[in-house]
């Protein structure tokens, strides 16, 4: 089965909306991931019509969640379900939040992150949207996400309708994981998303920016691609890179390595 | 049930094993984890005596492991062993090593920790040494270690005899596991040593140097020390803090914090 290319905007950080739409139609890459603050600036209704003229699908929208922040976030994920109805994205992916400040509640801040998709799943369902739980590498739990394993996501989508609440397959969040393919092949029915990258050492400060092209690391991202093909998903295996290095490199040489490293690893 | 305090040496990272000695000497600290650079230093046999003058008990020696390298460091975890036996330290800490440089054999990794600890076990086991795997943090798993989770670690100590090997269960790599407290019960008969520190952020470049003193951070080690106590632990809590900062203040402020924070979190 073909593994379609999408490129999650992240990718070329510095690219507009309508830069990183025109970079996937010269280079022939068929679906997108849209950053929000990259959508309010251009505005959805032209977001709208430039996909719809170009024909570039988009595979989803980042990000909801951030559930463990002090109002929960909630008009700001009904926002976010909204763009993505708007823009015809059918998955919302959620990072659910850290720990607060001074907090160690961990057990405390997953019951709000339950609550806070129970609360928001049904307005998305109602809209054509799913939610797609993206559990975070363990390195994000305190600061961005207390879901930390493909296991632990598949248990929380799994009190939700799955045409309601799916998850996140993205490599270098989960690669690590000892039961990882297992876990995958459990999350049938339930994958919302294909995410990759590699892992590189050393990490950066912050950790966050640390990521690489595929291929660049330690992630066997065939092998976990094609588990989740095997588990019945069939959408696009999106490409997202934090690299600060990455990200200075001129957009059209980034989108050319994105695209090489595809057929390598997939082809 | 009282938790006696002991001071793992990479906490005073600069000081001697002498004056690491002193140290808890002067603080009323009853034991100490020791490094086998500092105890090469002195020499085991200076070291032996001046851990029987005092009274100084050793809780573990950092460490072996490192199994995924080119040779297995067969060699040199032997001598580790031998160094154990010679200061009558108990437990061998074991960092089971990461990936091969360009490697994305996780699981042939894997594969190989498990052989190198069969090797080693039945040797250590005859000096009266037991061996501790430690699961390292996932975010070390390219470059230190790639056994991930406590359950991992545990369902590799039970293809040994229990007398053999152990765990280690140290809050800083394991806090954020959804199954941590449900994986330190399991862990009953198999805790060789519960180390603490706590997770403060942002991370530093290569995140190893990190880790802040106990209560600085989002660790609820209070919840995990006592789950390990539960399991029927009846050792001591090893500090082991990673932290340029905290390593440049002289040794007797940072060793006066932990005995602070130990009766804090712990008294």
């Amino acid at each position: 089965m073909s593994r379609p290319l999408s490129l999650n905007q992240a990718t070329t950080k510095y690219w507009t909306l309508a830069e990183t739409v025109r970079g996937c139609v010269d280079a022939g890459i068929p679906a997108l991931g849209v950053w929000r603050d990259r959508l309010t600036e251009i505005g959805v209704d032209k977001a709208k019509r430039l996909l719809d003229e170009t024909g570039v699908v988009v595979t989803s929208l980042c990000r909801g969640g951030f559930f463990t922040a002090p109002d929960g976030s909630v008009e700001d994920n009904r926002r976010a379900v909204e763009e993505c109805a708007a823009i015809d994205c059918p998955v919302l992916v959620l990072v659910c939040g850290g720990l607060p400040d001074g907090s160690r509640d961990l057990v405390g801040a997953r019951a709000r992150v339950r609550d806070g998709i129970a609360a928001l799943a049904p307005y998305a369902a109602e809209r054509g949207v799913r939610l797609a739980i993206e559990p975070m590498h363990p390195m994000f739990c305190s600061d961005r996400g207390v879901i930390s394993t493909l296991g632990q996501s598949i248990d929380l989508a799994a009190e939700f309708p799955a045409e309601q609440v799916g998850v996140v397959v993205d490599s270098y969040h989960i690669w690590w994981d000892p039961e990882v393919e297992r876990q995958i092949a459990r999350a049938a029915g339930r994958i919302s998303l294909v995410q990759v990258s590699d892992w590189v050492t050393p990490l950066p400060a912050g950790a966050l920016l640390g990521r690489g092209h595929v291929g660049d690391g330690h992630i066997d991202n065939r092998r976990l691609v094609d588990a989740a093909y095997a588990a019945g998903y069939h959408g696009y295996v999106e490409v997202e890179i934090f690299n600060e290095e990455i990200w200075s490199a001129p957009g059209e040489q980034t989108v050319a390595t994105v695209v090489e490293r595809h057929r390598q690893a997939f082809g």
